[in-house]
C-alpha cells in the first residue's frame, strides 16, 4: 500500500527497457513485459526474497516466466536488481553469444530460474518447483529451523493457459494442495492470432477452481497496484491451495497499439517508442535510460535478500549443531555430489544369473541405491507397476490430509500426464536439493517431447524410465511399440539414451545418469526377460560400447542394444554353423557416452578391415553411424505375444545370420574398409 | 425405455465375450468393456445409425473409444451387429496378423473410425470428427437435403481425462460449440496406479462446464439403463454446446475384483471367468457363447442402419438433380481423388523469380489451389500470420453466434493446442470429405508427436506445415530452434517429410502430400528468404531427391535440402577455386519419396565412385544413409540475426568447402568408393 512516484517510476523503467530492447534487437515481444511491469514491481519489490549476488541462495522465491517471450520483463528486472546481467547485455537483446537470448536459458543467465518460451512448460516447471520446495522442507524443516519456506511465483498467458501441459500440472498442483505456489495469469485477451475470443472462450478461473485452486481477480492490473498487492498477500495466506490471480491487462501497456496483437511479437515502431516516453516522462530521445532512484530502490531490495542469504546462513550453521546428519547430507546435496562410496551398492550379476526384464532390473537398481541417495524422488505416469519405479517402502508424496502419504514422500503419482511429468521433473531438478526419475512407456515419452527436449536444453539431471521399449512389449501393439523414439531422442543434444542389454548394463545407465550432473538420460527398458550376459560388467558398460563377444580373426561385426545383443550372441553360432562366418559381438548400450570416448578404443571396438552391421528392433535411422549395413524395423509392429513378433520380423538367429552374409560378401571387395567409426572430419562444432 | 431380459443378455454377452478373450490371449484389459458394456449397448441399439455392411456410408454415427485398451468393448460390439470381423478373430485377439490388435486400429479393421489408445487421441479425434460434420452440413446441406446429420459419440476414461491434449480439445470443442458431439465419461474411478484418488481429485464435470459443455452426471452406471437412456437423448437435445455425460461405473462389473485396479489391465483368473458367467446366467464352462437372441436383436438393429443409407443415397441422388455441382464434387471427394488437372494451378517459378521465404511460398500454394481444391482446410495453432496457413479470402470455422465466421469456414483456429490440433486433423481426415493442413513451428510440432504418430500408423492424408524449420530463424533461439525434429520425423514410418529448397520444391510437396492418399506429410519451411533454384521443377522434385546441379568430372557430390541448398551452389565456385574440386550438388527435399524410386535412379542422383557430403543445419543423425560424411549441427542453436547464427556455426560457402575438402582427401584411397545408396540388402521387411 501507499503507492507512490517512485513505483511508478520502477515500472515505466521496465517498460521503457523493454521498448528499448526489442526496438534495438529488430525483434522480440515487448507487448506481455509493458503489460505485466505492474504486478513484476509489486511482487520483485514487495514479496520475493532473493539475493542478486549468489542467484543459487537455496531458499529464495522461485521466479517462473512461463510466456518466456516477454524474456525482457525477466532481464530488465535482473538487470535493475543487482545480477550479474550489466545493461550492456540488454543492448545486445538476442544477439550471438549474448546471455539474452530471445527466450530465457537457465543455463546461461544468473537469475532464470528455468529454460521457458516454449509454451506452458514454465508453468509444469513451477509446479515441479513447489512440489521441491515442499519435499525439501518436509525433510529438512526442523522445529525451530524453517530452513525451507520459499514460494514459487510463476506468470503466465492465454498461451499457456490453452496449452495441455498446462492443464496438466495445474490439476495436479491442486491435486497436491500446493499452497507455496503463486501464478499470476496475464489475462491481456491477446495471442498472436488476435483477439483470443477466436479460439479461447472458456472460463479459466472456473476451471482453476474444478482443479482446487484458490482464484481471485484483479479487473484493472494496469494500475490497480493496492489490489494487485492485497491479491498477491491473500494468495500467500493460502496455504492449503495452489492459487492463481487473473490480472486483466493491457499489452503493450502505453503503446499507441496497445490492447493489440501488433504490440504481441513486434517491437514498437520509432515514434510509438518516442511516444511511449514521453507519456510515461522519460526523454524520448534517450534509450536504455534507467533513473538512479529505481536502481537506489530496487538495490535496497536485494541487499535485504543479502540479508535474509546471511541469516539463513546462520540458521543453516546452527542447524548444524543440533541436526549433523541432516546438515550434512543438505550440504552434499547442494554441491551436486553424490554420496562416497554411493556406487558400491549398485547390483552387479554373473552371467549364471537368472534372466530378469531391464524394467525388472531397473526396480532392483532402485532398491537397492534409494537409501544411499536419499536426493533420489521416482515417480511414474500412472503406470507403477508396469514402469517398476517404486521401491517397496517408498512414502508416496502426497498431502497428509488425503492419508496416503505426505510430503517427505519420495514417490511421485503423476497421473496420466507424461508431459507434466517431465516438465515438472524439470523443476524439481532445477530446485537443486533433488534428483527426479519418471516412468512412463517409452513410446509415450514422446507425449512429453516438448519437456524432454527443455532437459537437455537447460541441463537437468533427470531421469525418464522409459519401458516397453520394443516390439518386445507383444499384445499392445503397433499404437505402443517405439520405431521412430530412439532415433528422435539420439539426435537430441545433450541426452543420454541408455538400452541397457543387462543387469550390469541397467546398473551402469545409472551410474552414469547419476553422476552426470548437468545431462539428462533416457533408459529404454524391457518388458520381456534378458539374459545376464558374459562379456558384460558395469566397468565396460560405463564406457557406452564395448565388445561382449571378441574373436580377433572375425569376419563381421555385430553391434547392437538391449534385447537384441543376446540375440546376437545367439547368431555367433548360426554364422559359423551355416556360413563359416566368424562373428564378433559389440553391445552400445550409450552411443552419446560412446561418442565420447577415444577414437583408439571407439576403433578397438568396431575395428577397421571388417564389415560391421548393426541390429536394433527399431528404425534404422542413425545406426549407419556405427555400422556398414542395418538390421532393423523401418515399419510399424504388430499386435502378439513377442516372440510371435519377433518371428513375424526375423528378428531371430537365423534372421541375424541371413543380413550378416550378405553383409560379409558385399564388403569383400572393399579396400580399405574403414570402420564408420573414422571419419574425415569431427564435427568441428 | 422398457429394457427387459433381452437388453441384459446382450449387455452380458458384450461382457462375456470380453472376459473370454482377453483370457484366451492371457493379456488385455476386461475391466472397461464390463463396466461400459451398459452405455454400449443403449448407444449402439438405441441411438446410433450405421451398416455393418458398408462401414463407410458417410452419414453414419461415428463411435470413438478413447480409451482404447477397452477395445474388446468395441470389437464385440462390430462382431455382434454384423461387420465383417467374425468371432474367430475374437479367438484371435491381441495375436499376430489378427484384425483385433491390442488397441483399436482404424486402417486393419472395418467399423473402426479411428486408431485410439494413447491415451487422450481419440478425445481430440472426435472433435476433429464433429468439426468436419459440421463444417461438410454447413457445405452441403440444402434445404429439403439434410445429408450430413450425424453425431460423434465418443467414450472416455479418466486417462483420457488426465491427458492434455483432451484438455486442449475440450477447450476447443466448447469454444465451437460442437453440438453434435456426446462424450460419456467412464467414472469407474480406477487407473493402472489403482484409486485415481492418488493423482486425479480434480472436479472433472466443473471443468467441462467451464470448457462450455453441458453436463450430465448419471450415478448407477451399472444398473440404471433408463437413466442412461435420458441423458443420452438429452444430450442429442443440446444442440448448442457438446456434451459430457459422467457415468458412474463399476470397473469389471460382475468380477469378484471388480471396483479395483485388479481388473483393469489383466485377464480374469479362470474361476473368476466362471463365476461372471454363472452370475450372468450363462454356462460357466462354454466360452464365447452368443446367444442367438443377441445376434438376431443387433442384426435388426444393423437392418435399420442399411435401410437408413439406403434412404440416404436416394436423397443424394435427388439432390443430384437440384444441386448438381454440389453433389459432382460430393461424389469425388468419397472417392478420394482431387479435381481433374487441379495441379495445374500449382505456383511454378523461374530461377530469375525473387528469392521468397518458403513459408510465404507455401502460402502461394494455398492461394493458388484453394479454389480448386475445395476439401483442403487449413489452420494453425495460434500462428497464422508466421506460418502463412490463411488465404486471403479465407472465412474462419466458428461458431455463427461469435460473429467471426461461421461452419462453412475453411480456417481453424486452433488455439496454442499444437497436440489437440493434430489430433483433430487425424480426426477431421478420418471423416472423409475433409484434407486437413495445420501449422506451427517445425519444434513445436514435437508438442504434436503422439498424434503425428498416429497420422502415420493411421494413414491419414493431413499436412502439417512447420515453419520456423531451423536456427535460420534466428532471434528467438535455442528453445525454438529444430536440432532433432526432422531426424524424429524421417525414422517414423509412413510420413513424408518435405524440406522445400524454393518455390518449385514447395509446390512438389503440396503435390505428392495430396495426391498421396494414406500418407501424411510434415513440410518443413523456412522464415527467412531463399532463392529459386536453376535446377529445380516440380517434376524433378517429386521424385523426393534429384541433381541440382550435374558435372561429369564432379570428385564430391553435396546432397542437401531446403535452405542449405542455395548455400551449397554458393559452395561450388568456392570448392573450385581454393581447393580444384570439381562438385555437383543434390537436393534431397523429400527422402522417403527418394527412397522409392528405383536404384537406378537414386544411383544417378547420388552415384558410385565419388565421395558424397550432405548439408543440413540440425542433427546429422541418418545423413550417413544418403552421404559419406555429414556437415550439420549436433547441438543447440543460438539467438541472434539468423546470418549471424549461420556464420557462427559455419554454414557458410567457406565452411562447406573446407569440410568438402576434407571430405574428398579422406575417401582419395577407397576402390571401389560406393554410393550410400548401394547396400548389401534391401530391407527385407
Amino acid at each position: 500500500m501507499g503507492y507512490g512516484e517512485i513505483d511508478q517510476l520502477a515500472i515505466n523503467t521496465i517498460r521503457t527497457l523493454a521498448v528499448d530492447a526489442t526496438f534495438k534487437a529488430n525483434s522480440g515481444h515487448p507487448g506481455a513485459p509493458m503489460g505485466m511491469a505492474p504486478v513484476a514491481h509489486i511482487l520483485f519489490n514487495k514479496f520475493m526474497t532473493f539475493n542478486p549476488k549468489n542467484p543459487d541462495y537455496i531458499n529464495r522465491d522461485r521466479f517462473v516466466l512461463s510466456n518466456g517471450h516477454g524474456c525482457m520483463l525477466q532481464y530488465a528486472l535482473l538487470h535493475l536488481f543487482g545480477y550479474d546481467l550489466p545493461l550492456d547485455q540488454l543492448k545486445h537483446f538476442r544477439q550471438v553469444d549474448s546471455i539474452t537470448p530471445g527466450h530465457p536459458e537457465s543455463h546461461d543467465t544468473p537469475g532464470v530460474e528455468v529454460t521457458t518460451g516454449p509454451l506452458g512448460q514454465g508453468f509444469s516447471n513451477a509446479v515441479g518447483l513447489a512440489v521441491a520446495q515442499a519435499k525439501s522442507a518436509a525433510e529438512f524443516n526442523k522445529p525451530g529451523f524453517n530452513l525451507f519456506t520459499n514460494y514459487t511465483y510463476m506468470f503466465f498467458g492465454d498461451g499457456c493457459a490453452m496449452e495441455g501441459i498446462a492443464s496438466e500440472a495445474a490439476s495436479t498442483a491442486g491435486h497436491l494442495q500446493l499452497g507455496n505456489l503463486i501464478a499470476v495469469y496475464d489475462d491481456n485477451h491477446i495471442s498472436i492470432d488476435g483477439d483470443t475470443k477466436c479460439a479461447f472462450t472458456e472460463d479459466v478461473l472456473k476451471r482453476f477452481e474444478a482443479y482446487g485452486w484458490h482464484t481471485q481477480w484483479v479487473k484493472e492490473g494496469d494500475t490497480d497496484l493496492d489490489g494487485i498487492e492485497a491479491a498477491l498477500k491473500k494468495a500467500r495466506e493460502v496455504t492449503d491451495k495452489p492459487s492463481v490471480i487473473k490480472l486483466t491487462t493491457t499489452i503493450g501497456f502505453g503503446s499507441k497499439l496497445q490492447g493489440t496483437g501488433g504490440v504481441h511479437g513486434n517491437p514498437l515502431k520509432e515514434d510509438d517508442c518516442k511516444q511511449v516516453k514521453q507519456k510515461f516522462g522519460f526523454d524520448p530521445e534517450k534509450t536504455f535510460v534507467v533513473p538512479q532512484q529505481v536502481y537506489d530502490a530496487y538495490h535496497q531490495t536485494a541487499a535485504k535478500g543479502a540479508a535474509a542469504e546471511q541469516e539463513w546462513n546462520q540458521l543453516f550453521d546452527k542447524y548444524g549443531q543440533q541436526h549433523k546428519a541432516e546438515h550434512a547430507d543438505l550440504k552434499r546435496r547442494l554441491s551436486g555430489l553424490l554420496p562416497e562410496g554411493w556406487q558400491k551398492a549398485l547390483p552387479t550379476y554373473k552371467p549364471t544369473d537368472k534372466a530378469v526384464a531391464s524394467r525388472k532390473l531397473s526396480e532392483s537398481v532402485l532398491e537397492a541405491i534409494h537409501s544411499v541417495v536419499p536426493e533420489l524422488i521416482s515417480g511414474s505416469a500412472d503406470l507403477t507397476g508396469s514402469n517398476n519405479t517404486r521401491w517397496k517402502d517408498a512414502v508416496d508424496f502426497q498431502p497428509p490430509n488425503l492419508g496416503i502419504g505426505d510430503y517427505s514422500g519420495r514417490y511421485m503419482r503423476y497421473g496420466v500426464r507424461e508431459h507434466a511429468m517431465a516438465g515438472m521433473m524439470n523443476g524439481i531438478s532445477a530446485y537443486g536439493t533433488l534428483i527426479p526419475a519418471g516412468g512412463t512407456f517409452l513410446n509415450f515419452v514422446s507425449y512429453a517431447a516438448g519437456s524432454v527436449r527443455l532437459s537437455s536444453l537447460s541441463h537437468q539431471r533427470v531421469i525418464y524410465i522409459a519401458t516397453h521399449d520394443s516390439i518386445g512389449l507383444g499384445e499392445d501393439g503397433p499404437t505402443h511399440q517405439p520405431i521412430e523414439t530412439l532415433a528422435h531422442f539420439r539426435a537430441l543434444p545433450n541426452m543420454m539414451v541408455w538400452r541397457p542389454a543387462d543387469g550390469n548394463e541397467t546398473s551402469a545407465a545409472y551410474y552414469v545418469a547419476l553422476t552426470s550432473k548437468s545431462t539428462p538420460s533416457i533408459f529404454a527398458l524391457t518388458r520381456q526377460n534378458l539374459p545376464q550376459l558374459e562379456g558384460s560388467t558395469i566397468e565396460h558398460a560405463i564406457k557406452g560400447g564395448y565388445v561382449a563377444l571378441e574373436d580377433k580373426d572375425a569376419d563381421l561385426t555385430l553391434v547392437s542394444t538391449g534385447s537384441e545383443v543376446s540375440l546376437c550372441l545367439e547368431s555367433v553360432k548360426v554364422l559359423k554353423d551355416n556360413h563359416n562366418i566368424k562373428t564378433r559381438v559389440v553391445s552400445l548400450p550409450c552411443v552419446e557416452v560412446f561418442d565420447s570416448q577415444s577414437k583408439d578404443y571407439r576403433l578397438s571396438v568396431i575395428p577397421d578391415g571388417i564389415p560391421t552391421m548393426s541390429v536394433e528392433v527399431m528404425s534404422t535411422l542413425g545406426w549407419e553411424k556405427y555400422s556398414h549395413e542395418q538390421f532393423g524395423l523401418n515399419r510399424f509392429g504388430a499386435s502378439g505375444p513377442y516372440k510371435d513378433v519377433y518371428k513375424k520380423f526375423e528378428f531371430t538367429p537365423e534372421g541375424i545370420a541371413k543380413r550378416g552374409l550378405a553383409t560379409v560378401n558385399f564388403y569383400k571387395d572393399v579396400k580399405p574398409l574403414r570402420s564408420p567409426v573414422n571419419r574425415a572430419f569431427t564435427n568441428l562444432i
